[in-house]
């Protein structure tokens, strides 16, 4: 019984979030029904990371075991045929029996995504957080540097967040573009805690916004204290960008089991 | 009464195209019933280039005669917000009299988005063609240079366009993007004929797909034969991205007032 790695694209405007809840549509049901109609079983699938509501992929992983071993096409194709226009299957591979996305996961890198202009855009809309008024990006760029490394990280998680502790380590957070255009954030760690990415940004657009200075940022994140973060950034700017795989389960990851992303 | 300038953006996916049509929702109607509630008075507007169904704008250019003289953010925000999300007023601009978006226009910009990858994309649906098949993108380059210039472009038009005549000027045609990801086409002339753009790029795709050698492109060009081209690309790979205003009426473009864009 192959374990099977597949790489999901989807566009998460119209689902509740990856894993499956009682109030709306879960990419998980649409990919699980998928999965039960081209294998003719049901079968559960792990995953790297449980995006929310609104949150898009591009490169998100799971992973099952297989009661039949299929060719490729069977999932790029085939698979990808079953599922809603707006998820689609960008790769796949067969894994070793022990691979699990989330403990195997070398690293996720997550992209939030601001459109600046001070109109609305009807093309940026689905997936870019509109801020009229101009960010300054030197300056959320010298804030962004605060957060990298190795920090308890409870001033930006959710208050319903059911990590074991908030200890994460972010290996990059970069913030990019042209005040007045499209300003986008990207963020690599291990592992993320529930609405990390989206209240790192809020706190960070404080900053561009001009109503704290860059050092305020590393304040808050010292407090360990979630109400002096700024808001939680909506999620329709969020994507999982990409999750790196290593060769073997990853340690810190290991230690928090519940985590929860994005 | 002043006559107003306006840039529009439309995602144009669930329209029947910019004009008015008996069979569905078009641009022009949602925008003339914002426009009718914002100045108190049925307001028609003139149009840089009439989009088929499908087709998206990110720089559509309209005009029209306010019945009041109304300050740029009653459109860049009120007019916008009286728009459904899917149509947005980029900018706002007063302009003179004899101002028309279509005569006026010293070139436009036309886009042309392929997603060349082997499986679909749920994240690029909306205004990508899909190809799985590799493209010769230095192919369909070397072809597309036979299309620069001033020609009859009677094998590129549809049968039902109803432009005087089919000579036009191109002073862009650009293939780039890698084969496997995303490739663009882009063409920038001061008018086009009806389905002129989508019949190149299904043209260019004949010889990306090593079906035709590029020399091919200029025997269907001097044919003027429009059964001898390639098929008409897909609407929603196709964005009007920009139309370059001059300082008044360009005179080619005044021989052809049935003109029709994309």
């Amino acid at each position: 019984m192959p374990r099977v790695k597949l790489v999901l694209e989807y566009d998460g405007t119209r689902y509740v979030g990856w894993q499956v809840q009682p109030n709306g549509l879960a990419v998980q049901a649409v990919v699980e029904e998928a999965l039960e109609k081209l294998l003719g079983t049901p079968t559960p699938v792990l995953v790297a990371g449980r995006t929310d509501s609104g949150v898009h992929a591009r490169g998100q992983v799971i992973a099952f075991d297989a009661k039949q071993r299929l060719p490729e096409r069977a999932y790029t194709q085939g698979l990808s045929a079953m599922l809603p226009p707006d998820v689609s299957v960008a790769s796949f591979e067969e894994v070793p029996d022990a691979f699990d996305p989330r403990r195997w996961a070398k690293f996720k890198r997550y992209v939030y995504r601001v459109s600046n202009r001070p109109v609305r855009s009807a093309l940026l809309r689905l997936d870019h957080w509109e801020i009229f008024q101009p960010l300054d990006v030197p300056a959320m760029q010298s804030a962004a540097a605060h957060l990298l490394g190795e920090h308890d990280f409870s001033s930006f998680r959710a208050s319903n967040c059911e990590a074991a502790h908030a200890r994460r380590k972010l290996t990059r957070a970069d913030v990019s573009g042209t005040a007045g255009a499209v300003v986008s954030f990207t963020f690599e760690g291990t592992a993320f805690l529930k609405h990390m990415v989206r209240n790192m940004v809020g706190t960070l657009v404080e900053v561009g916004r001009g109503k704290q200075p860059p050092a305020w940022v590393k304040q808050v994140l010292d407090a360990r204290d979630r109400t002096l973060a700024g808001q939680t950034a909506p999620p329709h700017g969020l994507t999982l960008d990409e999750v790196v795989m290593g060769s073997g389960p990853h340690a810190s990851a290991a230690d928090s089991p519940s985590d929860d992303d994005a």
